[in-house]
């Protein structure tokens, strides 16, 4: 276990450790799409503005099929430093953990076969309400029915996403519970002022404390859905959110609509652990009691400029990076050193 | 195992047996649509003629909710004939089976999540083609992913169809592969004539030998998907094929494009292997060797004359109700005698 660091509670997390390594796993990518990215300078999810819309359908294909339908090329920034998808593939290839996608309100659908929730997409929180409150409803009650669904079928569910843009909605969501969350950012300087100003307008809109519809207000249509999964699935198997800042808002979600945290942890990178510009492990530990489990994913030692980047501040986690790594480590016994290689060999299929 | 008749290759029957009873189960539900269904008299899926586009979504929203959100009731027959979706729902749930819709050319979505396909559904056969080359490498390839993903998260994945008018359509698929095929209906008094002046004149329209061609010229969106389906889940774990006629036409087909017929087999009800007007168990071991299994629900002994009407030739299968019964048996222990009991539970639940 010396891959991990752990937080929270080690008791809890040193029992999820030992099931998933004994357990089958199952990874779940949830993707959506809030029209708050299109605001400029909010993400780099997506080499130009017009593009950010096709980043989820991509991830999803790309984890598939190992190249992408919907766009030329692997999701990308604008300068060329590559989705880390590129870290959930070669981590879920390597230890055999099978994946659905899952469309809860992309704007686009991938070219692959794929659950269907019928959600629409989350409209910009600076001018609009994000959802109505029957969206939100309708996001809560089928990711329930898809939770009890996929936990029925495996030890331990995984839960990742690709919604850019969505750090702010998070954010505004945090903040919105009560939370005194900073969170972490697709970009390395990461652009604080313009996320605050965002939210702030956003919080104005608030008009009654019932959590459904603040997160249709301020949120996005992936917190309800994967708060709903997690409510169901954490009642029949183990749940692994893999992630960081858009998970911490589906937990403080999730601790309103209820689940069993004692089946529960977050798997993260330790970029997201020890990002400065934001408190992601005293904010998790302020929700709700579960263990927070990070992998140092060992890119600052690549060779590739590429892969470098994400220790480096740029992405840090995305398409549930992290905790596909964690539970591949645990699958295969690869430490950080072999799944650098194993990185590098596909960096080095994709881009060489 | 004395609630079963066994047919066909009897030691793979006993080995299927075994390995469903030690094992978990998930049952795949494929909607799907053909327009061959809108001539009259050929299907009694549907209580008049424009609500037989809206069984299959029922259906699946019944096996899920208890109760269908796309139309008031379950479906019926025009006199009043409940779905075998009954049967299916009663044996899934008394066996706690997990299921899952899929949408593989569903002229309606269900309201519920399912996994999407992006199929369309089929033309009316009777005056043009089913679908287009294309469309049928889709349907094959989009089966072949669903059904390694499925079959990676079960032991024996059971795989159900609704299509109304889909044994006309399976029907021509059956003759255009050079099979002497006598199909069931969901009506006693099979529409023979009708059908196989339908399957000529479909019949006429085949200009090549190839089945991708031959499929899309005369069958319908279900019988490509579900091969495929079988083509790779067999390869991971066992697979029964839960249906009748539809499904030795989708045997028919996957034999051309490959499976392993080792983990295969057909599980089915007496209605369907003791129906006079059809020749099911020999077409089956005719096309290719695997065990046909085959359960007596017990319903000729029922207090309701609805439930009864399914041993007197009305439905006789569909929805996967042979296959879900016998899984179901296995995994309860229970008789036919026990499993009226909780059919008309059931029943007396929906309409007393």
């Amino acid at each position: 276990m010396e891959n991990f660091k752990l937080f929270g509670n080690i008791d809890r997390a040193q029992n999820f450790l030992e099931s998933i390594k004994s357990g089958k796993s199952l990874f779940s990518f949830v993707i959506s799409y809030t029209e708050t990215c299109e605001i400029p300078g909010i993400t780099f999810a997506g080499a130009d503005k017009n593009s950010i819309q096709f980043t989820p359908p991509a991830d999803a294909e790309y984890l598939h099929y190992g190249y992408c339908k919907t766009i030329d090329k692997i999701p990308m920034t604008p300068d060329g430093k590559p989705t880390p998808g590129l870290l959930t593939k070669t981590a879920l290839e390597s230890s055999s953990i099978p994946h659905l996608t899952i469309n809860a309100g992309s704007k686009i659908s991938p070219q692959l076969p794929f659950i269907e929730t019928g959600l629409s997409f989350g409209k910009n929180i600076l001018t609009k309400d994000a959802m109505t409150d029957s969206q939100v409803s309708h996001a809560v009650d089928f990711g329930r029915i898809v939770g009890r669904s996929l936990a029925s079928l495996t030890d331990c569910l995984i839960i990742g996403e690709s919604i850019p843009g969505g750090t702010t909605t998070a954010l505004a969501v945090l903040r919105a519970f009560g939370y005194d969350a900073k969170v972490s950012s697709s970009i390395p300087d990461n652009p604080v002022e313009l996320k605050n100003k965002i939210v702030e307008s956003a919080m104005k809109r608030i008009n009654s404390d019932h959590p459904y519809s603040i997160v249709a207000k301020v949120g996005d249509p992936m917190i309800p859905f994967v708060a709903g999964m997690l409510s169901s699935a954490s009642g029949v198997s183990k749940v692994m959110l893999a992630g960081g800042t858009q998970m911490s808002a589906v937990l403080a979600f999730a601790s309103k609509i209820g689940f069993n945290e004692e089946n529960t942890a977050i798997g993260t990178t330790s970029y997201i652990t020890n990002d400065e510009s934001a408190n992601f492990k005293d904010l998790v530990q302020d929700i709700v009691d579960i263990p927070i489990i990070s992998v140092d994913p060992g890119l600052k030692n690549s060779r590739y400029s590429g892969l470098r980047a994400f220790s480096e501040g740029f992405a840090k986690e995305g398409v549930g990076a992290g905790g596909s790594i964690i539970s591949s480590m645990l699958k295969t016994g690869n430490d950080s050193a072999k799944f650098l290689d194993l990185v590098e060999a596909e960096y080095g299929r994709l881009f060489t």
